[in-house]
């Protein structure tokens, strides 16, 4: 008998079948002797249509009134779950986010969680009763309706089954688990059994989009074991948790990458002290994010090439800032590169093997695919290099870690 | 400068459009310098599909998880409504009914209002900004969310005005008004300026659709004057308010119609003590609505026929109870007719007026109109007639008191 929480996405309570199923597989949970608390989404389309409505009102509105509005979503949900769960003879209740209550911070439509409280739904659990709790929502310090952004209803799930101590938090959605890399790319990607924490979270941050990266620093904090698996098949999915739980580590857990991404270099910078901080001051005020930076070597002169990439969607907004500032930063010539993609491969292992990035500039070599930039961290080495190579590379790199199927 | 509450239904708030549409209105009474909560229902259909959803979840659902679940209706309205007004420089926040709170019982899906806390609500309308509140829907002893039954938006924004002492209590529909009878029958109605509870509680009783009962009844019970107008014209509405306040009382208010009858006549029923006792005894355990009651001149030999009328929906219900207990009873036949309708005279004017029920009487007898059953109350006179003869019974009394516009 174990405490466990379920979180199903939106594709998995798209209609009132899928949410029929979703109640069969609680029940299942429940005949099996666990106690359950299920966190839910909203129906598939049902959010951006009601985000929609907010924009098409107010384009600049009112975030506490977009969170009273968009909350109404999952509450429908947890109500309807309820009722089915009920149907099928499982004693059920909803909850909305204001009810537990789950309180978080006053950014309203990105809050995040400060407490839940939870004496009274372990007392119903525990004599039986399964929660249906709304997920992406919480309520704030003015005693309105928060919302947690985007993917939000993840990191409610994580935050429960950290505030219950739940055994394990099981994200149900499309996808069967996590993988070595894109599947739809490398037909020998191999889902894994299990990946830690920091793995994960590097994969999330680099463009796996399995898990909301906010749901995996929070599982990491509080150690919240996370499964991922899939809303419409009984196997078993990958199980995110800590390093020590993981006794056969691999060297990497896997090849993330990212066509999000632009490339930017000023040729010719005056090379002084400040001059970094002169650029990237102005773009930090204009809300654009930098990623991976590079300062080549001089030119002489007291003169650098700075090289550094930004998102796609940033990069019209990073020029103008750049080319307004032009005479003032003193560079000679402003390169821009949509057609860029990062590669990255992660893993934990690499801390204590040597060569792991060597391996990578090889196999890249081989394929005669030019890396641009390079930077790493820890468990990570991630590469620049050219979108129309992107396929290539992955499978070239995933062949050379051994993380080919058999 | 006055206090108002303001009441839009489900057509007025029916698209984005007809919200800017509210939005507008609202505006137009802070610029004249009122203080103003509104009262928002859910967009038409809205409600609808949610209820569906329930119906076909879980056929026997458990109320607290359909008004969970059909409550965020009007709650996505009034953020909305808030965010329009906003976009029109009116300050302005939603309400759900937990926040402000709306405190009911604990009867889910038909809950009474027992109290509204307005401190906070009546300091922000002070300082300027509009309450715009969910209607529909309030907090139950159990701290879950409650509704109040179809067309409880009225009954809500009654209360609200009650609690406020506002004013009035604008009710915005998709009618101008109370008319003295149909329009659509009879051409010649007119549009009351005012019109005293009692008069509209019979009128609403009695079929008339424009508000619901419960909202008249808190009405009169607290004296909150009620204005019910159109939301598609500026020109005023018809007053439901005090007797008092009504210097030119006409005799009668109106003529009020239901074609939801059925009539039904068990013919020589023993005339003994304890015998209605045991027809409307089961009838009432099977929740069917018995109204009008005549018992008829005995024919001698210890048995008389007894008639009266339930809604059409109850007439089946009503047939079997009683044809099971054929026996027990001891009637001879059960004769029934659901080919009839209930036509009304309401006025107040009739209390200090002979004769009333005479020029009703006559002008039905002048167009060969055979009366049925006949009830009378203190402000009301109804017959019972044949439901083909609807029309001509409205023309002709409309015509007969005088009613008709000039």
């Amino acid at each position: 008998m174990a405490r466990i929480v379920m979180k199903f996405g939106g594709t998995s309570v798209g209609d009132l079948d899928r949410i029929r199923n979703v109640a069969r597989r609680v029940k299942a949970e429940v005949d099996a002797g666990n106690t359950v608390a299920v966190v839910v989404s909203a129906m598939s389309g049902v959010t951006n249509t009601l985000v929609d409505y907010c924009r098409s009102i107010s384009p600049m509105h009112d975030a506490r009134e977009y969170d009273h509005v968009v909350s109404t979503g999952e509450q429908v949900t947890s109500g309807l779950l309820a009722m089915a769960l009920q149907e099928l003879g499982v004693e059920a209740r909803s909850w909305a986010g204001w009810q537990i209550p789950i309180k978080t911070d006053g950014t309203h439509s990105k809050a995040r969680i400060v407490d839940i409280e939870t004496d009274d739904l372990v007392a119903r659990m525990d004599r039986g009763q399964v929660a249906v709790v709304a997920g992406f929502q919480g309520i704030g310090p003015d005693n309105r309706v928060t919302t947690l952004g985007r993917g939000g209803s993840d990191t409610s799930a994580v935050a429960l089954a950290a505030a219950l101590k739940a055994d394990i938090c099981d994200i149900y959605t499309d996808v069967d688990g996590v993988y070595t890399t894109d599947p739809r790319i490398v037909s020998k990607a191999r889902k894994l059994n299990k990946i830690t924490y920091e793995e994960m979270l590097e994969s999330a941050s680099l463009g796996a989009k399995v898990l909301q990266v906010r749901s995996v620093e929070m599982a990491m904090k509080h150690g919240v074991r996370v499964q991922v698996r899939s809303s419409f098949s009984d196997a078993p999915g990958t199980i995110i948790c800590d390093e020590d739980e993981i006794v056969e580590k691999e060297l990497l857990s896997g090849i993330a990458y990212s066509r999000d991404e632009a490339k930017v270099t000023l040729v010719k910078v005056a090379d002084r002290p400040g001059v970094a901080a002169n650029i990237f001051g102005p773009l930090s005020d204009a809300n654009v994010n930098v990623d991976m930076i590079v300062q080549n070597v001089s030119h002489g002169g007291g003169a650098t090439d700075l090289t550094f990439t930004v998102t796609k969607g940033d990069l019209a907004r990073c020029v103008k800032v750049l080319e307004d500032r032009k005479a003032d930063l003193g560079y000679v010539e402003l390169l821009q590169d949509a057609n860029v993609v990062k590669v990255s491969v992660i893993g934990v292992g690499m801390r204590s093997h040597a060569g792991v990035a060597q391996t990578m500039f090889s196999a890249l070599a081989e394929k005669g695919i030019n890396i641009q930039v390079i930077s790493t961290s820890e468990i990570k080495v991630s590469v620049l290099i050219a979108e129309e190579y992107t396929e290539l590379a992955l499978r070239a790199l995933h062949t050379a870690y051994g993380l080919d199927a058999a």
